[in-house]
Parts: C-alpha cells; sequence; structure tokens
C-alpha cells in the first residue's frame, strides 16, 4: 500500500473514525484504525464493536486532487499514536507506505514516523448496507432531534433498554421517545418513507451523541437505513454503523396528560435563569429540589432550600398563568435540561395537580413535549 | 452590615480570592469568604493558610461609585456558593445586607438568597505589612519571571524545599531559580532596592502560578514586600500573602557549566515542533526520551523509538552547528518545557559533552538559563 494524501483530509478522517475507537477494548485489533487504500480512494475505519465510523476520501473532489493512490493495500494502525502523529506533521502533504510485516512509513516534509501496523484482514467487517428500508433527513434536523431526546436516556444499566432512544416510524412519521422512568423527551418529525413500512428501533444514546458530533450543521442530507440489529446514518463521505439494543420499549403514550389543571406561559429564557439561580442552593440536596408556587397577578415564587447554605427565593414575572393555584416540587436539574433543549422563545408548562406528571411544549408547535415527574415534598 | 454593590465589581473581587480557598481545608472558616464593610469601602479575603488573597473594592474609582456602604460590619459567607450565586445574579446591583445570627440576605432585581453565615471573628487574621523591605516590579515582568521558572520545580515532597522557586536579591539583583534535580531553571532581572539590603526566600511554587492567574497583563507596578516567614504582592486592588517555604536552597551555581564543547544554535519554533513530533512515540517509555545527533551541514537528526508502536526521525536543519560530534539522549518533557518558556525566536544550545548537563540560552540576553540533564542511553 502506498498513497500520498493531503494532511488536512488525514487530519479529518482519522479525528472522525477516532470518535468510535475505545481505549478499553476487550479486541486487541481495535485499537486501531483501519486504512485501506483502493484505485477510488482511502477508507478509514474505527469500531469499538457497538458504533464503528468509516471515513472515505475520494480521489477527486471538485476537480481537486485529494489523494494518489500509489498502490493499493490495506493495514491497521494506532488509533491514539496515528491521530496524535498526523495531526502534527509539518507538511501539508503526507506519504503513507506498507512494507514488510507491516511496516508503515508516513512521511511529511523531513518527518518520518516508522510504524508497527497490524494485520487488516483481523479487522471486523462491517456488514453490507442493503438498500431500499431508508429515508433521507437533513443534518440540522436530525442533530435537533438528537438533542432534544438524547439527554433524557437512563444512565443506569438495571434497564438497559432505557439507555437507548425509541425511534417509530409509523405512516410518513418519525417519533423519537427517551426516558430514564423520571422524565420523558418527545419528539415528531415528518419524513418521507414507502408508507407501507413501519418501524420500532432503540438506539443505544452513546451511538446518537457519537452522530450528532460527527455531523456538521447544514442541510445537507443524511440517509438513515434499518438493518438486522444494526442502523446506518450515511452522509457523502461518512458512513456511522450503530447496533440497536434488543428488547421491547415500554409504551409510554398513556403517561402524557392530556387535560391540565393548571397552565403557565412564560419566557424560555427567564424561567430557565431563574430556575439556574434556585438550583445553585438546590444541588446540595440529594434529590436538587426546586419549588414553584403561584402567586396572584401572572406572577410565580421559585425558591429552594438547602438546610446548611441557606434559601434562595424569586418572585417570576409570567406571560399568563391560568387555571388552579399550584404548589409542586420538582429537580432542578430536569427542568434546565428539558428548558434548554426547547427552542422557543416562549413556552407553556401544563400541570394537572401537584403529584401528576407535567409537560412543557411550545405554544404553536407540537412536534416536541418534554415531560417531567414531580416530587412529592408538600 | 449592609452595602450595595456593582455586580461586575463583586464578582471579579470574589472570583479572586476563591483562588485561594481550598475545598480540602482542615480549618472550617477557611471554606469561607471574609467579607468586611468599612467607611472606605469593602474588603473580600480568601485563605487556605498556605496563600491569602484580599480584594478591596473602594467606594469611589474615577469619580464613578463603586460601593455604597449603608452599615459597616464583617461576615464570612461559603466561598463555592457565593462565587456561584454572584455570577448569577439577575441585576447589575446588588445588596448584601447581615441581620441576627450572622443570616446574610444577597438581593439582586427580584431575587434573593439567605445565607447561614459564619462569625468573621474566627477568620484568621492577615499580618500587619510592615514597610521598608520591599522593591517595586511591573505586572508583566513578574508574570514573565514566574512562567519561565515555576514550571521546573519539584513535585516530589521528598525534598519540600525544591517545591519552591529560590529568590536571592543582591545588589539590585533579582535572582530566581527553580530546579526538581533533572533540570534547573534560572531568570535574573535588574531591581531597585535598599542597596545594604539582601535577601534569599524560598517561595511555594503554587503560590506563584496563583500569583501569576491573578496578575494583569499591564506595566502597573506590583509591590513586593518581604516579612518575617512571608512574602506579599501588592497591587492597586489585590494582596496575596503567601508563606515561605523553610530550609537552605542548595547552591547550584556550580551546576551551570560555564564552557562547551559543541554549540548548535537554532530557530525556537522549528526545533519545538520536531521535538514535539518526536515526543509523541517518546511518550510510551517510562523516561520520555529523544535522541538528538549532529550530522554534517549544519544538520542534526532527531528521533525517538517505542518498542511497540514504532520510530520516529527527522532531520532539522539549523542556523549553526559548531565544536565537537555530539550524540545525546534528554528527556522530551523537559526540553519542550525549557523551549516554550524562551521568548526569543533564536537560541542556543550548549553542551559539554554526552554525559554533561546542557544549557538552553538566547543569543544576546544572558538573563535567562535552561538547564537539562541529559539520559545516559548511548
Amino acid at each position: 500500500m502506498k498513497f500520498v494524501i493531503y494532511k488536512d483530509k488525514l487530519v479529518e478522517s482519522v479525528q472522525n473514525v477516532s470518535k468510535a475507537v475505545s481505549s478499553r477494548t476487550t479486541i486487541p485489533i481495535l485499537v486501531g484504525i483501519k486504512v485501506v487504500a483502493t484505485d477510488e480512494g482511502v477508507i478509514f475505519t474505527g469500531s469499538d464493536s457497538d458504533i464503528s465510523i468509516e471515513s472515505s476520501v475520494e480521489k477527486h473532489e471538485n476537480d481537486q486532487i485529494n489523494v494518489e493512490v500509489i498502490q493499493t493495500g490495506k493495514i491497521v494502525l494506532h488509533a491514539r499514536f496515528f491521530s496524535e502523529i498526523v495531526k502534527k506533521l509539518p507538511d501539508k502533504q503526507v506519504e503513507i507506505e506498507v512494507t514488510d510485516n507491516f511496516h508503515t512509513i508516513v512521511r511529511s516534509g523531513k518527518a518520518e514516523f516508522n510504524l508497527i501496523g497490524l494485520d487488516a484482514e483481523e479487522f471486523p467487517r462491517l456488514p453490507e448496507i442493503e438498500e431500499g428500508l431508508s429515508f433521507q433527513i437533513s443534518n440540522d434536523l436530525l442533530k435537533t432531534i438528537i438533542r432534544q431526546t438524547v439527554f433524557a436516556v437512563s444512565t443506569a444499566e438495571s434497564r438497559p433498554i432505557l439507555t437507548g432512544v425509541n425511534w417509530v416510524i409509523e405512516k410518513d412519521l418519525l417519533t423519537c421517545i427517551a426516558t430514564d422512568s423520571h422524565r420523558l423527551a418527545l419528539r415528531k418529525a415528518p419524513i418521507s418513507i414507502n408508507p407501507n413500512k413501519s418501524f420500532n428501533v432503540v438506539i443505544p444514546g452513546k451511538s446518537l451523541t457519537e452522530l450528532n458530533k460527527l455531523l456538521d450543521d447544514n442541510q445537507e442530507p443524511v440517509e438513515v437505513v434499518f438493518m438486522e440489529n444494526q442502523i446506518v446514518f450515511k452522509t457523502k463521505n461518512l458512513l456511522l454503523f450503530s447496533r440497536l439494543l434488543e428488547g421491547n420499549y415500554p409504551d409510554t403514550s398513556r403517561l402524557i396528560p392530556d387535560e391540565s389543571k393548571t397552565e403557565l406561559t412564560l419566557q424560555t429564557k427567564e424561567f430557565l435563569q431563574a430556575i439556574d439561580r434556585a438550583s445553585l442552593l438546590a444541588r446540595e440536596g440529594k434529590h436538587n429540589i426546586v419549588k414553584l408556587s403561584t402567586l396572584t397577578n401572572n406572577t410565580v415564587e421559585i425558591s429552594s432550600t438547602s438546610p446548611e447554605i441557606g434559601k434562595a427565593v424569586e418572585e417570576l414575572q409570567l406571560e399568563r398563568v391560568e387555571g388552579e393555584d399550584l404548589k409542586i416540587s420538582f429537580s432542578a436539574k430536569y427542568m434546565l435540561d428539558a428548558l434548554k433543549s426547547l427552542e422557543e422563545q416562549e413556552l407553556t408548562i401544563s400541570f394537572t395537580g401537584a403529584m401528576r406528571p407535567f409537560i412543557l411544549h411550545s405554544i404553536n408547535d407540537q412536534s416536541q413535549i418534554q415531560l417531567i415527574l414531580p416530587i412529592r415534598t408538600y
């Protein structure tokens, strides 16, 4: 194998696939990045067996030469060292050559690295991507959907299925749900897919978090492909394979209340800052509890108490307070997470009593719901 | 105690004095910041008993009112909570009032925090600053001196005296020396002090690191005051007290060679980058060893080897190579630290054989010397 590649392209690809590489792998070859040079260009792959990322550098791109493959071939190079080395190479061009016994020479300017490579035949093969069972979505929207749901997955391993996000596709509608059983995030988005196909999968939260880091903020399309036990996200030069979680995701539809007894309409940012201040003292307590009480004149009081430190209290003028008086306690962290995920300047919180789950939603747009369970204190 | 203060001034002072507060203190009151309101303004103090920082907000500054003291008094408030709270207050003005039993109310806009304060009488008193035994130095120069020496102090507790920087003042010359017995940093600066006075103190590295963070990058003067067991750094609104290390600092003057057998003159940045690349593989080994060998035509070879990973080798064109041929090994980390501390574009390295300490110095300016002990490998 021998090729000459632009350093920028090399660094970008190696950094992208490194995101899938774990230093704590039980499969020795997975400490490495697979490099495959073909007549079409060079493909880099990193994997921790749950997630695999493949990044390709095509020979030509918009009349510009990215890479010149002198001899095809493949090798596996230690991910950590390889990625640190390529970042610090002195010249804008890099030559990579495999000689005998998987020995690999990385040359750039007057610097030369002789690396001990590993046999690429030992690297696990990624499954072939089947065509047909897929839909397209823009980078932007996919990133927003991830951001608005993934924070609510469970971090406890006691119910593994809850560490993933449930993606349900039915009749051109994608519904994404995450819950750790104390709160729930739900986001819907219309998509275009073969209307006879429906899917119900659970994608590990970690995979979606990595995908979010990998995608650019633009409107380019991402192809999402459903496969046996796997989901694949495919952009122009990137592929992310993630295994799916096995098991049935709980039915959460009955959790979401469809009536309300008290409704608040408020400025998201002002409310967020007030909760943030109250949470400074709440953080000491085990549950990070903040209290909210309706007052007169469209005003609420937000308060928190820590026996050792003191008490915080703040009155906040809202846009609208309607319905029954309410005193309710909840986790400041869950409230802050939910508020940060909402993009609207104004939002509505609908309560059905101090002991029932309440929901945050935008006034005009019903595509997103954040649900939080209160904490009993009164 | 009751005063109204501008939030910006409050946040700045509290952040400054928080740098001295440790969460792992054995003296309970030192988790707090002392706040003292007098007729002249408000003084904030934080301390971990090794370092104490005092920041004062004067009543008026350039015809602008910073603080209005309604009632003088003092209190101690929990440093971590107090500093987090002040940063997030909603209004640009803040009122702080102590009521009964050290209860303290922090008000800003519609937010109100009731904090449980501590008795300021229990807070250790800082020593009175004696006049006379002091000199002035600019912020800039003091920061540079710290940056060029403090990295070389020992982190091992086996010889506590080496965890400090030795400051010697003799005949209007300040000499600062730090060594961990594998390398040494020396920086001299002319100062103006009573010529009959000489000092020899050892300042904890940690105190100088904190001082460096505290000082602004400007040419304002800092007054350095020598006291019994203490040194004080004094700017317009800040005071940093540090205890001094007890014991005799070793005499290092004979370590520094005054002759040389091989001299290299080189571009600092180019050389630094080449060492940095070689160190990528060296890092795996216990001693982080990089080798340097002179070649012909003003060229040196920089190389490193890791049995598991591979080998890095690079030829570097220097400005000048003079004297005997040389093969020498040294710690890449020590070389990088030394190179980063030198501000000159070009520098000279003087060797007196592969087994003797070598020095890095600027071509024109002898005020700074970095010395490194080689490692035996050949």
